[in-house]
């Protein structure tokens, strides 16, 4: 964990040297102060991001500047872009190994070995961004997640949100259900089983082949994030119309995966500081992304000839319904995922009720 | 701003001690945790709430028990409720004069001294809370805040949020604007103005007399916060009707303010931790105001027999156009508040489309 000598040892030896030196003037320090000016820590993070990537790559470098300049130094992280050190999604294994002692990344990477992880991303028609931290801070979500994560000697926790997502560019306008039929989308994870389950072909690619595929025809039409990203992407060269909403992913939350060994190692002022940097990073990130998302929103419809489209109610109603079998069939793989089912559900009966009260009346009375 | 001796001093006997000591095998210890080690700093914090007072009592707990943490307790804020050290709305020049060396509270309690200062707590039909701490945190808010303070010798920043409020408990109903003529109702600040240019009479009342005045029928109606808060006032054994949307305070953003002293004076680590901490507090108390908001709406509705209504149409444009005509005015004051609002409506201009297009279409869609 450290390159430095055990925490132990340092602290026998700085032990003998207060011993010595009370005379020294140094009796105004207290013993916590002095547990904690022992250890220097150097810990490795891993990312599944390229390095300041807009969003997630931003957010993991911003964590590790908040935690030099909170401890002082003391907690030095060094961040490896993706490939630098292991494969972008390569970053869970690495830190259950102990090969880096933390990462920073997506819950919903890791579906393939863990399936109930993408309730702690996003689920289609679920929680948004402020629903979701409620419930992971408020209403189980968090001892739900370290319960997933502890088989395999990891916890996780929130750090950054990419916000709500928007619905996708398409090649041809969507205008009712049947439109649906043998669309070739790319769409991953169970917004794309949705998709599927209607008549359309979702088509898995690389983001990096996204742009070219809906180009030349290989895509009929393509989700991605939001328009910061999507815009930088140049979707909307190849695609005019920009679908809402994002009915898959209402949720953008990112996620540091610490080895517990370590984390349980670290000094406690320097576990709570790598813990409250990722906190706080949640509200920050966000705040980035509502800004940056609605500026670009703005050029695109300004200056790049796109127009934002609602999907038709039928379309909507379809996906809805289709949602809820997907997820029903889903929280029977296991026990512990039809918990985490009927938990973030609870959650989601709970407090959809209050943003439409609070919010969504808020927005239309302001509208106009 | 310190009971111990001073940093220089502590940290020439540091290292008096340091160069005696080497053979100790303390040469790991790098220079800035030398600097960090030698300074333990006690703080005060006055605040405008009684103490605990659910959501921003809490806040305020929350964010010295995790300086706290995350100092090893070399920064030790001790925090005195409302009335302990000085009166809650003493506090800005407490701090200002460095009675103590920070605050937490709400900036529209300034609004009298600094009419500007209602703007970094909620405006009629303004920014919601994601979106006011884009503002704040993206959109140049920050800098503006800063400068407003600055003449005081204080640094504000956000800490903690309360989320969207409640339109206020009415005794009878709204049907018309006609109904607001001549009703008698708690609503401070430029909503309550609002409310008196539509023929309304706004009474000044402190919150321990609200319930009973609102049963008394000294009050027709009150706004207060949210579920949360509203259903522990009682407010619900008075009125029955419930009013959406919280036109006048769609937002509840808690104030931190520092001397500025005394914050240039921290070490720099101290520092970053105490403002980070502020930053954590503004999405976990966001979560919990969600939370709690969320399942008290439930049990007003499910159990104590009140009624949610929206608005009429008739009274939403009244209440929008007239808010428009009272931030105008308010605009007039002096160069800085123009400004303010001016950066203020940029941002509301910028986002409320976004918010618009990924969150208020996907609560539809998702609601059905």
């Amino acid at each position: 964990m450290s390159d430095t000598p055990s925490h132990a040892t340092k602290l026998m030896n700085r032990r003998a040297l207060l011993g010595a030196s009370a005379a020294a003037g140094t009796a105004v320090l207290a013993a916590p102060a002095l547990a904690q000016e022992m250890v220097t820590v150097e810990w490795k993070m891993v990312t599944s991001w390229p390095k300041n990537l807009p969003g997630p790559g931003v957010t993991a470098q911003r964590i590790v500047d908040r935690v030099g300049e909170m401890s002082g130094g003391r907690l030095r992280i060094r961040l490896y872009a993706a490939g630098e050190l292991v494969p972008a999604l390569g970053v869970f294994e690495a830190v259950a190994a102990g090969t880096a002692q933390m990462a920073h990344t997506a819950s919903f990477f890791w579906q393939g070995k863990i399936p109930a992880s993408v309730y702690f991303t996003a689920i289609p028609f679920g929680l948004l961004p402020h629903e979701h931290i409620a419930w992971i801070e408020q209403g189980g979500g968090q001892a739900l997640w370290d319960e997933l994560y502890a088989p395999f000697g990891l916890k996780p926790v929130m750090a950054g949100n990419t916000g709500v997502q928007m619905g996708g560019w398409y090649k041809r306008e969507i205008n009712s259900l049947a439109d649906l039929k043998g669309l070739k989308i790319r769409m991953p994870g169970l917004g794309g089983e949705v998709m599927r389950r209607l008549g359309a072909t979702p088509v898995s690619l690389p983001p990096g082949e996204l742009f070219q595929a809906l180009q030349t025809g290989v895509l009929d039409a393509t989700e991605f994030l939001g328009p910061w990203s999507d815009r930088a992407m140049g979707f909307h060269k190849a695609a005019k119309s920009y679908y809402t909403p994002g009915f898959h992913e209402p949720n953008g939350t990112g996620e540091a995966i610490f080895n517990q060994v370590a984390l349980d190692g670290l000094p406690g002022e320097l576990r709570a500081i790598v813990l409250e940097a990722c906190r706080a990073e949640n509200g920050r990130a966000l705040a980035e992304s509502d800004w940056q998302n609605a500026g670009s929103l703005q050029l695109l419809q300004e200056e790049d000839g796109v127009t934002v489209r609602p999907y038709p109610e039928d379309v909507l109603t379809a996906l809805r319904e289709t949602s809820a079998v997907v997820l029903a069939e889903f929280a029977e793989k296991d026990p512990l995922s039809s918990r985490i089912q009927e938990s973030y559900t609870a959650a989601l009966v709970r407090l959809a009720p209050w943003s439409d009260v609070a919010m969504r009346r808020f927005m239309a009375a302001r509208d106009g």
